[in-house]
């Protein structure tokens, strides 16, 4: 069995120390976030990732889950554990105790979120798409509707799915052509095919909440034409207990690079006349819903991304303290070392770390944005911690997905010959983390939304104001002597100063219409949001190492890796920030420079 | 079944534009490269390669190659894909005519050998092993064990693989365990267990040639202890046959991450007394004897590197043309159009591309000074290319498979989620990638060699003497106009200023005895050797392409794209060439600075 130990030590530091739990805690309804309260959580949710989660990852990779006979078949000791995770309140987390849940905020959720994840890829992928999919029924749904499904999906009891892809309809869901026809008792009947359904068919619930985009036969074309319907597998009984079955099935289930014990289902509905749907919200604003689930999801997947980082470098650790191989280049007479013990080892193990925490931090901090926007009592601090949250969901979505795959490509290299065996477990994670950066909207997605949507919308204000507040940051390290907070705050700054003119370069464009241009150089303007978001994340966490050094009874072995994990970060990764300007104001002269045929 | 065409329009242009095919052919027994021969080579190569080799790829992936009751089987159609290659006479391309070769120069067989990787890299290995068996022996082995050996092995009857692996003996071949003993006979017994043994055991040829390290019980320990052994898996009778069964056998193969239907193999010799091996050279001088083998083996994996990103990037863009998905955002009333109408997806295309074929024109160019330092008759002019090879061997080696892994993950984005799903067969090239970064020397290992030996070993000399000679061409676009070349010159002009401080302060880490300060930076030493040098080439590359357009009867689209593609390397990639100078200087004050409790 391959080790994973949650990650708690750094977890509370940047609760505590770098994003502001107390904050969080002090927001109305938000108590359950006290310092104590949370350390309590985050200790059992690690011994459960650790203890139960961790152990059945390898077991779902090599069995993966099987579909015979129209049932999907989870790998041994799934149901199991899926159980436990119900019974244990794992499920109920962050929802409302009015439907049964534990009311923790979201940046307290996304913390253990990230445990799930890291132990078990496939696993966590189930209550991550349930929670989604609870978010979007507690805003956009009846009442009735609420009351029917919230508390078994909040319990674990049913699970929730997401069905917007079908074959000619993936990033593009203007295309989706799944067919809803109103019946006379007020239901519809859904008719059509999805693809790539996670969780679409499994053993491990009772019940499956399908929410499905589809379109009525006199709906508008395009995206405000589809409308979102709750499809379960099994018609709910009055009394909440799972009823007759649905028109509805699981046609198949792919061959993946990854993710194996996860399944991927080819949903047919309506094979028989039609599945029963019940209508969310109003008719034709299905994708508006849609985004409630899919924003919660992206936030999500970013932390995914973060999770199979941090699963990867815990291994590759581990085997660079224990593979024996060459002689210290500092002492050639001697003996054979540790692997952990040659410069291009640690650099590697450093920035595998290095990048997994800048992006932790990152989406921890969205986390309490997210908190803040939904709990704060003065609006105009929900305004604002709103426009961040909308900046940082496609930051921490894209950047830290491609993170995750890098840290796993890195732990790989990090086992030599060893990493490409299969049984070693490094290659399971490098296969896992490749469909982060897919599916949720593909990372060039989310670069154009933050490029247009997020950037250019406001004419750049929200990504000024976001730049402002990181320069306070700078300001504050001018006092801090020490020539590692130099090395982390000139960094940092230069960051900044490449980002203020990719700002400005992204919103010109736009305003001259020349939206051709902005796309091309989207995905490294996201690269660099990420790179100096994540430098400043980390140039905080070093203040903060710097001033708990100072108090008695300091964890100062933990404190110092803070500080040289800060600067390690800014002077080998962020100092390629402002690398990327240049590619990012002058793609467009190439980019679109050929002919299709010249491909 | 995923077509591969042969890249022959970029190879001819390469090899008689950019790297000087024609200087190359004037060399003495090389006039089989006059260009019109080598253009019949590559067209019958490229047939080849798409209409034998690349239809077995997925095949190859999905059965595998099996081991059953000591006999491994390759997956269907490679035996019979096997004897029409050898008997085409592809297996003797480069080889000594003495023994059946052809004589065909290296830079030829380079641009065949792509081919080959490229179609199928699980089948390119064997060749490409047999490869630097024979040149093992060619340049270290008897009179007699090359008329007895050679003959089989350049006509490809029998294939030759490398033991060096233990399972603790990677990097560090000094741990190399496996005993030879003295017989009386002359011949040699060898026992002991190797590891990741590629083509090791497998039912293409008739006879397996093994070249063994092992170590004489009164051998120096360390690496100046090991011998090298031909072991046969048949032992020769004298006319040439194969004969008795030698005593080793394959005891399994590895779960691997790709290249399935390479079986490789866990080789046992000696379960009943003794392997029978015959001594190659001298006792002791085995390492010495299978740098031989490593150092064309490396440029080969190079070449490996090149060959999976041409045929993941033909996957990527035949896919990105075919799949319509959302609207031109020139154009956002019109309808869905093919994703390559997106800029982004053109960006990743073009970066694709840019990549593969500035790591192409580098391999190739290696290959002519790999020429030169063989067959020139000058000695300065031999051991000035000699010294360009041993510059360019690692950063072939290790850039180009690392542009491989990078451009392999880059295809599996461009096609989404289908991506994900195995049938797509981009995900192969990701898998099939992973292991080139690791065999013949990780990188890292690669980027020691380069910071070390290739560097400071003559204090930068020939570092500096291959920047002097980039900087000719920095001064040559000079003189011609246009924006174009401009936005090369000046990229490539800042990337050799960072290269040359970078060399400087390599040199002058040595010099000051901090060896590890230099190898905490060697990674991304080697990537910025790489960028730059790579940029070099598409420089000239643009030159040439601007030079055929005013010819008449030019191929325009073709030369067209050829200074796209060099200006889009410039300003994407070799742009951000100087960000790594930062990261080189400043590794050393992080990389070591924490015990290894801290991590």
């Amino acid at each position: 069995m391959i080790p994973y130990t949650a990650p708690v030590d750094d977890l509370r530091f940047v609760l505590n120390e770098v994003v502001g739990l107390e904050t969080i805690a002090a927001l109305p309804n938000c108590d359950s976030a006290a310092p104590d309260l949370v350390d309590a959580v985050l200790e059992e949710a690690g011994k459960f990732a650790s203890g139960v989660l961790a152990p059945l990852n390898r077991v779902g990779d090599k069995e993966g889950s099987v579909l015979e006979n129209g049932v999907v078949r989870t790998p041994t000791g799934w149901k199991e554990a899926y159980g436990q995770f119900t019974e244990s309140g794992w499920n109920s987390l962050p929802f409302e105790p009015e439907y049964g849940g534990q009311g923790l905020p979201w940046t307290v959720a996304f913390a253990v979120n990230e445990m799930w994840q890291a132990a078990n890829l496939s696993f966590g992928l189930c209550p991550l798409l349930t929670q989604g999919a609870v978010d979007l029924l507690t805003e956009h749904a009846s009442a009735e509707q609420k009351a029917l499904y919230l508390p078994k999906m909040i319990a674990g009891e049913w699970n929730g799915t997401m069905n917007l892809t079908e074959p000619q309809a993936g990033s593009d869901l203007a295309a989706v052509r799944t067919r809803a026809v109103r019946a006379e008792d007020g239901t519809y009947r859904i008719t059509g095919q999805k693809i790539f359904i996670t969780y679409g068919e499994h053993d491990l619930t009772d019940n499956i909440v399908h929410l499905v985009l589809a379109r009525l036969p006199d709906a508008p074309p395009g995206i405000k034409g589809i409308s979102l319907f709750i499809v379960p597998k099994f018609l709910p009984n009055e009394d909440g207990t799972p009823g007759e079955r649905n028109d509805l099935r699981c046609a198949s289930l792919e061959h993946k690079l990854g993710i194996m014990a996860s399944p991927t289902a080819v949903m047919a509905f309506g094979d028989n006349g039609g599945a029963i749907g019940f209508l969310v919200g109003q008719e034709n604003r299905g994708i508006e819903y849609m985004f409630t689930m899919m924003n919660n999801a992206r936030l999500g997947v970013g932390i995914q991304g973060v999770a199979i980082a941090e699963r990867a470098y815990q291994q590759a650790r581990d085997y660079a303290k224990s593979r024996v191989q060459s002689k210290d280049l500092a002492d050639p007479k001697g003996s054979g070392v540790a692997i952990i013990r040659h410069p291009d080892v640690r650099r590697m193990l450093l920035d595998m770390r290095a990048k997994t925490e800048a992006a932790r931090a990152l989406a921890l901090y969205a986390g309490t944005q997210l908190d803040i926007s939904r709990h704060h009592e003065d609006a105009a601090a929900r305004a604002a911690a709103t426009a961040r949250v909308d900046i940082l969901t496609p930051i921490v979505k894209a950047w830290s997905t491609d993170i995750g795959c890098d840290v796993a490509s890195t732990g790989v290299q990090i086992h030599g010959g060893m990493g490409f065996i299969e049984e070693t477990g490094a290659a399971q994670h490098y296969r896992d983390a490749r469909i982060t950066p897919i599916y949720e909207g593909t990372n060039g997605i989310h670069a154009n939304d933050l490029t247009f949507r997020k950037t250019g919308r406001d004419g750049g204000e929200s990504a000024r104001t976001f730049i402002a507040e990181m320069r306070t940051t700078v300001a504050e390290l001018e006092s801090i002597p020490g020539d590692d907070v130099e090395a982390i705050r000139t960094n940092l700054s230069a960051g900044l100063d490449a980002l203020e003119q990719a700002v400005a370069w992204v919103v010109k464009t736009q305003a001259d219409g020349d939206l051709r241009a902005a796309a091309a150089g989207a995905v490294n303007y996201l690269k660099l949001w990420g790179t100096v978001a994540g430098g400043w994340m980390l140039a905080r966490s070093a203040a903060k190492a710097l001033e708990g050094l100072r108090q008695p009874g300091a964890n100062a072995p933990f404190l110092e890796a803070k500080l040289v994990t800060a600067r390690f970060y800014a002077e080998q990764i962020l100092a390629q920030g402002p690398g990327l300007l240049l590619p990012i104001l002058t793609a467009h002269r190439t980019v679109m420079a050929l002919s299709e045929d010249q491909f």
